[in-house]
């Protein structure tokens, strides 16, 4: 397939799937700047996001990272939090605006004329930033490109602002389920493969959905639980991760189980997007574990199976090295306290079970069923602008000591990580 | 320098630095076999090493890995560390006889015929494994190569068997230090960033000073503590990892406290040599922290800065992307409820200062000069056989929240690492 139509293709359907929500508008635009931080003359693009709310917004809520270290966005988000009306976001995809002396009062400043410009009261605005860690924001810069920001509003489709807010992502994301005479439309930017300093994962939620800010908080504490804290690309938390819902209440009302259980739904997709768009990413993994006597428990070793180098390195090489997976859970239960009985312990890769009754059940056969298997879920890499395929490789891990389980995706590492790493910033 | 002529000086000065100490002999061998469980007719080639005791030992302390899944090798170990008399080890660097259903019983097959070839009972030998997880070892062609083993015994030197026992470690490591009229030697395998599926890290330590059991174990674990546990190449632990004493008591008595302190200075060292052996390592990276409440917490810090993918791809492409540092911080001590007060806290990466007062202190400059520092620490990959040289990445973090504070050692992400795991087993 030609690469060019097919991202096209990819475009056009995510543009129809994706509508926007009643009672909002956006906006993107983008700028050249000088980091003052780094040698060299060379400018850098930044694309600026503005997602707003027609009215002031009643329902919103707003989940940030647990990394001790926040950026100016999420210290600001905390405040705005906890705030009666919200009304929008002003992203840029450049400059996470971290642990730089003047970032607070940097995105204030950027705020206020943002708010003057379109009539806001400043404390319903939050800028959002994702980017290198210890520049500051190109404050002059953002400054004079707010007046096009605003006049485009309303320019703008939900899958513009997906592809605006992008790093090194190789597509954009987003979802959109029709519920009850509305919609729930999410785009999220974030935490592939190759966008390690860029960590940060952003997804913005819309919603016109009649629910009440107690029920939206609710529903989205619910749905990140088991969609993005259930994913790793690399095992790092990012100084900057923020999950955002607002809803305007222009449909008509939703009843709140239905709208949390359609939510998880949405999240649970979009976190595997998350996951399946770096462009290092050469195959997906999902891995399911059952019989553990907690859900942390379960979570936990699942999460021991994906961020294990030497499993996602095997995995990459479409080597069945099933020695690693019970190398990692060990590990994992060894140094947590978790219980595991290699008796009771048994392990699928696909379809084929390959460790039961305290041993590997391994032949040459099975060992080449299990090499194609790894094979036929491998993406090619170096192609950009679409998903190649939704395959994954499923590993299936029974501890048989409770009624516990958890499901977790994660990646390979491959050769593609570490040259985007090496030198992200140049 | 001509890379032959520079590995032979190295093994040349290793040999002439480490002395048996008196009261044991050692042997090596090696054998062709084809595992059963891996389809083609390549044989593989698997060293065979004999250390003994040449009288049964009673001061002796095995340290062995916390992995829940654990190969022979340590379920053996640890019944033989009930026992009241030790005299050695039977090595192999090719299988790892984990998660094999009849596992011990091989062991024990192979150990028996061995006590019989060299009049020794049987539950004072151990088996040693290391290599692949999840195949049988070749009893028949070990059986075959015992009586060459033990003919051969006293023919090698502590530096043959540390070649032996190498998978894909680039050198062999080998220390020893002279105390009291007598010798504490040490030689290890293991961990290097490419030999994970090996990933077993075995550290064998002989002396014959004079100290009874109680502090050998005490000193062992003392040592253990502040060295193999203190470093990290890919964050995986394996499910074979042991660390052995034994002492022969041949030469004179010892003051305890001053054993320990030079076998912890020892394995200190030793420690470092297996993080820079690994082939695919470009850069080592030595992480103080300082001013935590406890060393636990000190440890953890450390360690989420070196097992941290974005702190070690960072540091493999010579890219002083410091926010990464804070990022990893910050992420431990968010997720591991430790104190974090970016106003106190402060960073150095060599001699320089990159974060205080709750913002970086960067300076195009200040980037420069951090660029050359780490381009002047790089190894180059692809030189085997010796190491390079001994310089590492300080990274300097004082947490400004109590008295406590410890060093770890790991190493960058590189591609290397990559290709060698990708398909290890081939």
């Amino acid at each position: 397939m030609d690469a060019r139509k097919a991202a096209a293709d990819y475009i056009a359907s995510l543009a129809a799937s994706t509508p926007l929500p009643v009672g909002f508008r956006l906006s993107t635009t983008s700028l050249r700047f000088f980091p003052k931080e780094r040698p060299g003359t060379k400018p850098l693009e930044m694309n600026l996001s503005l997602i707003l709310a027609d009215e002031p917004a009643e329902s919103f809520a707003f989940l940030t990272t647990r990394n001790r270290v926040v950026g100016a966005s999420v210290q600001l988000a905390r405040k705005r939090a906890e705030g009666r009306h919200f009304r929008g976001f002003l992203v840029n995809n450049r400059v996470a605006n971290v642990a730089v002396a003047s970032g607070e009062k940097d995105a204030e400043r950027i705020l206020t004329h943002l708010g003057n410009a379109t009539s806001i009261p400043v404390d319903e605005l939050l800028s959002v930033s994702t980017g290198v860690i210890g520049w500051r924001l190109p404050v002059e810069e953002i400054l004079e490109s707010l007046p096009r920001l605003s006049e485009g509003l309303g320019d703008a489709a939900p899958v513009d602002v997906a592809r605006a807010i992008m790093t090194t992502d190789s597509y954009p994301k987003c979802r959109s389920v029709d519920l009850a005479g509305g919609h729930i439309t999410a785009f999220a930017k974030g935490a592939g493969m190759i966008e390690p300093n860029l960590a940060t994962m952003l997804v913005f939620v819309l919603t016109d959905l009649d629910l009440d800010r107690a029920a939206a908080e609710a529903a989205l504490k619910h749905a990140v639980e088991t969609s993005f804290n259930r994913i790793s690309v690399d095992s790092d938390q990012s100084t900057s991760d923020l999950v955002a819902l607002v809803s305007s209440r222009r449909a008509g009302a939703v009843d709140p189980k239905e709208f949390a259980s359609a939510l998880r739904r949405l999240c649970e997709d979009l976190a595997e997007d998350i996951v399946r768009n770096g462009e290092g990413v050469g195959h997906v993994l999902r891995v399911a574990v059952r019989g553990t006597t907690s859900t942390k428990d379960a979570t936990a070793l699942g999460k021991a199976v994906i961020n294990s180098p030497l499993v996602k390195t095997a995995v990459y090489g479409n080597d069945p090295n099933v020695g690693r997976i019970l190398m990692a859970l060990g590990d994992c239960a060894g140094n947590n306290d978790i219980r595991l009985d290699p008796q009771r312990l048994s392990v699928r890769v696909g379809t084929e079970e390959v460790f039961r009754d305290g041993a590997f059940c391994l032949s040459a056969d099975r060992e080449q069923r299990l090499a194609s298997y790894l094979r036929s879920a491998a993406m090619e890499p170096g192609i950009k602008g679409f998903p190649q395929h939704d395959r994954c490789v499923e590993i299936d891990v029974e501890m048989g000591q409770g009624d516990a389980a958890a499901t977790v995706v994660g990646c390979d590492l491959t050769d593609h990580y570490i040259s985007e790493n090496a030198d992200y910033r140049s």
